[in-house]
């Protein structure tokens, strides 16, 4: 009854922050590594969805605005009653052709197409040296492993125990990203990626912290353990340094950070640990988390604001809205 | 009315089908390349599911009555409340060690673990230098493309047209299947592989016609179009020359040969093309159909069986019965 309006959230949109990314792109192009000749990005449509036409318009759009160069090629399903050619090449087919033409640089695939297990056979097609997206499996495999650096010629992954030693001018603080010589960054799927730029963005991440480790001390939970945006994304933030609690249907799982004391006794490179939490209800976990990212691809799917923190900062990833309405009365940041 | 018994179709099990592998194992076993040392296959368990129990008993079973060593390996949730060791190894670990281990020779995991795209992930961090069941992205791929030979070692694909003449002590008659000089047989999906061996033991394959290409002639219907069984089944039949008509919920869609005179246009190695078939109906493709081999997991389906061409071969490939009660009046075999 009261008429003082309730404090809202800061509301963040994507549009604010693309622009340090768009600043490097263009440095990069500017850059002696691409004199004159921009690189090209190939886009493959294979449907006639509306979705996936748009998101295509986009790209190009997005690509014209920084100078690179992109053609998009329709394939399969997009051709027909395009022209009298009859069976066209498919989109399997398109990525080939695309993958063996030394002109194209990036290639890009608009999914869903097939759906589910075709889609990700599709992914692999792709070959990993023009993967912009970041859905090899090699690459998914480098997420889930905290293999951050590849060979860029033979895209073997480098363990951390066998990196070389970086060569800069300058010596790096241990809190500076650095490249070590002769590797390049391993391409991380573009969801997730995105969803650690935005956490990046609003300050979740903390700078002061050692790269590798800057999301220690939050709490985050993950609704949706899905392949496409879930699974790949709690692994992200818990190799990262966050203690993550996975969501799903039917379950719930905590991903956090392999200790590093362990790590001696392991074969494997230091990477999340995955721990089932029976009795863990999706009450406490939000009621703990500083984070609270929902992809539930489900219009009538909403999280319960009531449980949230105060403060807490929501990423909505889903389509769908996934927040209660009231969310911004709850959340200190909603995304 | 009458009392006259409708012919019966013969009815044809799993069983029977066996046993020219066994004796072929058998064989190779005893042969110089094993001499003492029996190959080691590593069977990897990761749920508590009776099916998958069961079916890792029958592999051992199997396995010794041949004279293969294996091991089971419980991982996950499979070795809960068995030791007090806490946390051990993930599936993904059990895989890793294995791959790495010198000892082991073969991997075969027991699936669904996750179902979907993380036990598609899985399948592709078998080492394929290991995968017995050949369910890694490289051999999908191989098998959607026709490339049936590859280089042991560095199992690369080799496309026909860059096949090594087969060095052979006799001439090879074309009928017959030859192995070129320096390759080997690029795995095929077990499933998909264990129904062509089916189709090969009840003559659908014509071992007259040259190897490649025995199932010519043949309209095959395959009901289930998931990457898992109906996908990868369809296109193997298709590049062995048969017609293949693949129906799923939504949609039918012809796999056919990609005839050879266009192949020396196309990029691509000689395989099978689809085409959308908008207009047809099930009833129509069981009705020019030799074979019908049916994979929909779910109890309630069943093939109509009046729609069936008499004589038809029948397979079925689902736990479930997938065909009327009365198919054996209708088929020719069954399956």
């Amino acid at each position: 009854m009261s008429s003082t309006p309730a404090p809202q959230g800061l509301l963040v949109t994507a549009g604010k922050v693309h622009t340090p990314f768009k600043t490097e792109l263009l440095s990069a192009m500017a850059s002696e590594r691409f004199n004159n000749t921009p690189p090209k990005l190939i886009g493959i449509l294979a449907t006639k969805k509306d979705d996936a036409r748009t998101y295509a318009e986009f790209t190009k759009k997005a690509c014209e605005q920084i100078g690179i160069q992109f053609e998009l090629r329709l394939v399969g399903e997009a051709r027909e009653g395009l022209d009298g050619e009859g069976v066209g090449i498919d989109v399997e087919e398109g990525i080939l052709e695309a993958n063996d033409d030394p002109d194209v640089h990036g290639i890009m695939v608009y999914y869903p197409i097939y759906g589910g297990r075709q889609d990700q056979y599709l992914q692999s097609v792709v070959s990993p040296q023009k993967d912009v997206e970041g859905l090899n499996h090699q690459f998914l495999f480098n997420l889930y492993h905290n293999i951050r650096f590849i060979s860029p010629l033979t895209l073997r992954p480098i363990p951390s125990s066998h990196l070389p030693t970086p060569l800069t001018t300058k010596t790096p603080k241990s809190n500076e990203e650095v490249v070590p010589e002769g590797t390049v960054k391993s391409i991380l799927p573009c969801t997730p990626l995105a969803i650690v730029k935005v956490l990046e963005h609003i300050g979740v991440y903390n700078k002061m912290l050692e790269y590798g480790d800057r999301a220690r001390g939050k709490v985050i939970t993950v609704i949706n353990r899905s392949e496409v945006v879930g699974r790949p994304l709690a692994a992200l933030l818990a190799n990262d340094g966050a203690r993550v609690i996975s969501v799903d249907i039917g379950s719930i799982v905590e991903f956090s950070k392999r200790p590093s004391t362990s790590s001696t006794t392991s074969k494997f490179n230091p990477h999340h640990i995955t721990t089932p939490l029976p009795e863990f209800t999706l009450a406490q976990a939000l009621s703990i988390s500083d984070v609270v990212i929902s992809a539930v691809p489900v219009a009538s799917y909403k999280v319960p604001t009531k449980d949230l923190k105060d403060g807490c900062i929501c990423v909505n990833v889903a389509g769908e809205k996934n927040f209660e309405a009231d969310v911004r009365e709850r959340s200190g940041k909603t995304v």
